[in-house]
């Protein structure tokens, strides 16, 4: 990779949200299919999913995923709003890292406004008659009988909108690694409330 | 991907413990570069890292990876042993998780072994006169004089050597999830202490 973009830490920041607002309209990027950690089993483990990055507001320091509302990650949020994103592109040998706090969309207009941009076969995602993690004789028990017979019918129902949720993270910390032979460069940056400034800087890799 | 060792859920969990295996053993195995998860902020945030499978030892239900005495994960772990780890091969469509307790091995035999076995220029990066996190004014700040002037140097001393730390997980819990255009399958099992094996069977995606 050019490393000109690495020469200072601000650079680095820079060229950071750039690549996610560009991963998230872009559909086989890698930096597109991050893993999302939230804390579990009342503070005491990771649990960890991969997620799609569905959209990047680098202004308001925004990243946002969609879950089905019945997903254990949501309890998990309930009981600590924090979101830690990791992201890494092979071919830049980057790796990004973000926290933030999350914000839950359900039923509202931000919601609806994302599920109507969402192709049909994606939405029938959330129709699941049961949530996930239940256990189950055999895979596809869970799909609705409406959903076997006339897969596009799902989509039109309330039932599967019902499900949908927007995650949104507003971030506080961020970071880029970039692996390199000559010597890894990591730079990580805070967000400062009250400068509305990022403050940060080159950190030991 | 063929999916006949989908047939069944336990046919799913031994070809999992099969993939983790190999990819351990091969440099450019997808599986073999997974998300680490531990939990930080006194239980508040999960914190994620990309780290190298080691090792694995299905029998001992055992992942190993290596890292730095003085990372924060160490201190991490040392108030939560519960290690969540995140495997996904794009090729296959195949996503891992596992979760289990961290045995941490610092100068003794087992690290000793494993620190014998690593390329000398793997060795180096445990050569850092600053912890990892520590703030620094330029990239390779960090990096021992005695490493700019004579790399190799530095791979047999015994500096190098006091911050490796190899973590061996026990796993508990293990899943793996099948993304597939009709229709995901995910299983999920349990060690059970008592029969001495692995219980579970599918769940809902």
């Amino acid at each position: 990779m050019h490393i000109d973009f690495f020469e200072t830490a601000e650079l680095l920041l820079q060229k950071c949200w750039q690549l996610l607002d560009q991963a998230s309209r872009e559909g086989r990027h890698p930096l597109r299919t991050p893993v999302v950690g939230t804390v579990g089993s009342g503070g005491r483990q990771a649990e960890l999913r991969t997620v799609v990055l569905r959209a990047v507001d680098p202004a308001a320091r925004r990243l946002t995923f969609y879950t089905d509302r019945r997903s254990p990650k949501v309890e998990q949020l309930r009981q600590s709003q924090r979101v830690s994103w990791l992201f890494y592109d092979p071919g830049l040998a980057l790796q990004i890292r973000a926290t933030g706090e999350a914000v839950l969309h359900s039923r509202d207009e931000a919601a609806a406004s994302a599920w109507r941009s969402l192709p049909a076969e994606h939405r029938k995602n959330y129709g699941a008659t049961m949530p996930s993690g239940t256990a189950i004789e055999a895979p596809g028990q869970e799909l609705p009988a409406l959903w076997m017979e006339n897969p596009p019918a799902l989509e039109h129902t309330d039932y599967a909108f019902d499900h949908f949720l927007l995650v949104a993270t507003v971030v506080e910390e961020i970071e880029g690694l970039l692996l390199h032979e000559q010597g890894h460069r990591r730079a990580q940056f805070r967000w400062s409330g009250e400068k509305q400034v990022w403050k940060g800087g080159w950190i030991v890799p």
